[in-house]
C-alpha cells in the first residue's frame, strides 16, 4: 500500500533550510565549552501543531517535563541547548527551563506555553541560566531560514557528523517540504545516551492525525534502533506542522504519512550509523513470527545482545549467539523451524547448521552494512531492528572519562 | 532469622572430596582438544534426590532436555562434559545424550533414568559420541573420593580458575558436609555464556524441601548475577542429597537451608569474580523499594547497564548512569527520594548531587570489590545483584574469535 506513493517523494539536498515557513538560529553561548554552537532555536510566526515522543525513563530531564505539559498547545518555538542535559536537577532545573522559555516568549511576543525546550549533555548540573538568558536576544536576532544549516551541528555532543534530511512530496493541493535533524546516541560523561530529533513541515495537518502518524513512524524508526540498550533521561522527538485549516484527501494524508516514515527511518539510520565506536550498521530482520509482538521481541533481543554485537565487530558469523538471543526473547519459537541468514546466505536452516561458501560469507561480514534475517517459521509477522556492533572504542569512549 | 544459625556452619578447605558419600572421576577424553580434562562423573551408590535449575531459553541444549525429564527420579549419577555444549544439535543431540547415559547406566548397573547429564562448550556440533562411549569404562574405573579435586577443572571453558567451595554444618543429628563446583559465564565461540553448577551433600532431605530450598537459594545467587545479560542454552544447576528417610527437626532444616544459601552465594561470587575481561566485582544493592519485585528490577537494570559497567571499568563514579538505569527499570521511584552511595559515600541524596571527598571516593573506585547502594526511599524491600565491569578484554574475548 505504501509503495505506490513512493514516487510522490523526492529527496532534497540540505536540511531544515528547505522548509522556509520556519526560521532558525544557532549561536555559541558558551554553556559548557567556548567556541561551540550550543544554543539553537526553531521558530514559526504562525502557530503549529506539535507531536512528540519522549523518554519513558522515570528519571527524566526538566525540558521533557516541560514538553509533556505544553505539547498539546499551539506551538511557536523550540529552544534547544547542547552540553547540559538539565537532568537530575530537581525543581531548580524545571524553573530554569520555564524561565528561559518565558523570556523567549517575551522577546518573540508569544505565549510562554507555546515554547518547547530540549536539552542534551551533562547530567546533574544546573544550566548557566544567566548566560543563556543574556544570549536569547542574539538568538532571536539571528533567526532566518538559512541558519537551518547550523542546527544539526548545534545539537551534537559525541556525534561525529551532523544528521539532517530533507524531502519534498506532492499531494493534490501542491508540493510540500519536510526536513529533520537528529543527534545520535552519544554520551557526554557523566551522562547517558541522549537522542534528540526535530522534524518540521509546511504541510498543515490536524493534530490528532499528526499524533497518530508520528507515533506510527517513531515506532518503526527511533523505537526500533539500539546502540547500547540504555534509555536516556532526555530522549525527545518532536514534529511541527502549521496549525492551519486543511482539506487534504485521504490520499494526501497517506502520502504525508509515507514521507514521514521515510524521514524518520533515515534519521534513525543516521543515528545508528554514527553509533559510539560503531563499525557496523546491521539490520536484524525477524520474519514469519507468530505475531507482531513476537517479531519485535525477537528482533530487539538479538539487536541488544552483547554477544551478537561483539561477534559483529569481530566479523564472526556466530549464528549460535543469534539463535540463543532469539531463544530468550520471550517470542514463540522452536529449533526445528528456525533459520538464520546473513544477507542471502543461510547458516542455519530449520534447526540444522548449513554448509556455506566461506569466501562469500566473509565478504558480507566485512561490509559496513548487511542484514541478518531470522526466520521463525511460525506465522506471518515481521519486524526490523537496526543495531550497531560493540567495539573497543565503545568501551573506550564510555570508560575513559573520569567524572 | 538466618543469622543465628550462622555459627553452625564451618568453611572447609578443598571441594567435592569433602563429601565422601559420593565418588568422582575426571579424565582426558579428547572431545575437542587433546590433553585436557573434559569428561567427568559424579556418582552415588545410594540413590539421591536431585533438584535442578535450568536455562529458560527456548533454544536449549539436549542435556537440559534430558535433565528436565529425569530430575524427579531417584538419581545415581551426573555425567558432565566440557568443550561441546550439545546445543542446537536436534534429535541426534538428544539421542547422543541418551545413548551415553544408557551406556553409563549399564556400566554402573543403574537405571539409565537415574543418570543426569550436563554439557558446556561449542554449539551446533554433535558430540564425538563413539570416543566418549569408549571412555566411559575409564571414567567408571577412576571413580573415587579424591578425584573430586579434579572436577572443578574438568568443567572449565574460558574460566581462568577452578571454582569450588566446601562447608560443614552441625545439626541435632550430627555434622554434615556440603560441597559445590561451578563454571562461570565464559564463552567458547561460536557459543554463548554457559553456567554449570553442581552441589552435593550427605544431608538427607525430602525431595520437596530440597526443591524449595534450592530454588530459594538459586533465586538470590545464580539468578542475581550478571556478566553480559545473555542467557545461555545450557545453564544447569543441580543439587544431590541422599534419598534416605530422615527425621530432621525444623531447626536442622533451617541450618541446612542457611548452609545452602552460603554455598550458592559463594559459587555465584566466584563466577562473577572470574567474569570474562572483568576487573571488578560490584554489589548493586537496592534498598527501600516499594516491594520485592521492584527491588529486584532496579538492581538488575543497574547491574546490566552497559553504561554503568563501562563506568565501573573506568573508575568513574557515574551516579547519573545509575539513576538513569534505575529510572527505566520499571520499578516505582521518584527523583526526590532517590539516593546513591558508593560504599558509605553518598553522591546523590534525595534527588540532589552531594559534594564528596574525592580522594576517599577514588580509593573505593580503585578497589576490585565495592558496593553501590541505591536507596529508592519508598518502602522496605531490598535486593542485591552482583555484577562485573565491561572492559576492553570482554570485547576482545568475544570478538576476536572467528568461526
Amino acid at each position: 500500500m505504501w509503495g505506490k506513493y513512493m514516487n510522490a517523494i523526492v529527496e532534497l539536498p540540505g536540511g531544515l533550510e528547505n522548509v522556509s515557513v520556519f526560521k532558525y538560529a544557532a549561536i555559541e553561548c558558551g554553556i559548557r565549552y567556548p567556541n561551540r554552537l550550543d544554543f539553537s532555536l526553531i521558530y514559526s510566526k504562525e502557530p503549529c501543531w506539535a507531536a512528540g515522543a519522549f523518554t519513558t525513563n522515570k528519571i527524566c530531564a526538566a525540558p521533557v517535563i516541560l514538553c509533556r505539559e505544553r505539547i498539546k498547545n499551539p506551538i511557536h518555538a523550540v529552544l534547544i541547548n547542547a552540553t547540559n542535559a538539565n537532568a537530575a536537577t530537581g525543581k531548580q532545573g524545571l524553573e530554569n527551563a520555564k524561565l528561559l522559555t518565558k523570556e523567549l516568549g517575551k522577546l518573540l511576543s508569544i505565549n510562554e506555553n507555546s515554547v518547547l525546550m530540549a536539552s542534551t549533555g551533562i547530567i546533574g548540573v544546573q544550566l548557566p541560566v544567566d548566560k543563556m538568558k543574556q544570549s536569547l536576544p542574539v538568538l532571536v536576532n539571528n533567526l532566518n531560514t538559512e541558519s537551518g544549516t547550523l542546527l544539526p551541528r548545534a545539537i551534537m555532543t559525541t556525534d561525529t557528523f551532523p544528521k539532517q534530511y530533507a524531502i519534498s512530496f506532492k499531494t493534490s493541493s501542491g508540493t510540500y517540504t519536510m526536513a529533520g535533524i537528529a543527534k545520535g546516541a552519544g554520551m557526554i560523561a557523566p551522562n547517558m545516551a541522549t537522542l534528540l530529533c526535530f522534524v518540521v513541515t509546511d504541510f498543515p495537518v490536524e493534530q490528532h492525525i499528526l499524533n497518530k502518524l508520528f507515533y506510527e513512524s517513531v515506532n518503526v524508526s527511533l523505537n526500533a534502533i539500539t546502540i547500547d540498550g540504555d534509555m536516556s533521561t532526555n530522549d525527545t522527538a518532536i514534529i511541527l506542522s502549521p496549525a492551519k485549516p486543511s482539506s487534504h484527501t485521504e490520499n494526501d494524508i497517506t502520502i504525508f504519512g509515507k514521507a514521514l516514515l521515510v524521514m524518520m527511518k533515515k534519521l534513525a539510520y543516521l543515528i545508528v550509523s554514527d553509533a559510539e565506536g560503531g563499525t557496523k550498521c546491521v539490520i536484524i530482520k525477524v520474519i514469519h513470527a507468530a505475531n507482531d509482538t513476537d517479531a519485535r521481541k525477537a528482533a530487539k533481543s538479538i539487536a541488544e545482545s552483547l554477544l551478537v554485537k561483539t561477534a559483529m565487530f569481530g566479523n564472526d558469523p556466530n549464528w549460535g549467539r543469534i539463535a540463543c538471543a532469539a531463544g530468550y526473547s520471550g517470542a514463540q519459537l522452536q529449533e526445528e523451524t528456525l533459520s538464520i541468514y546473513f544477507d542471502s546466505i543461510p547458516l542455519f536452516k530449520n534447526g540444522t547448521p548449513v554448509e556455506y561458501e566461506k569466501e562469500t560469507l566473509i565478504k558480507i561480514l566485512q561490509k559496513r552494512e548487511y542484514t541478518i534475517t531470522v526466520d521463525l517459521g511460525i506465522g506471518n509477522s515481521e519486524f526490523e531492528y537496526l543495531t550497531s556492533d560493540l567495539s573497543y572504542d565503545y568501551v573506550k569512549i564510555n570508560a575513559e572519562y573520569s567524572t
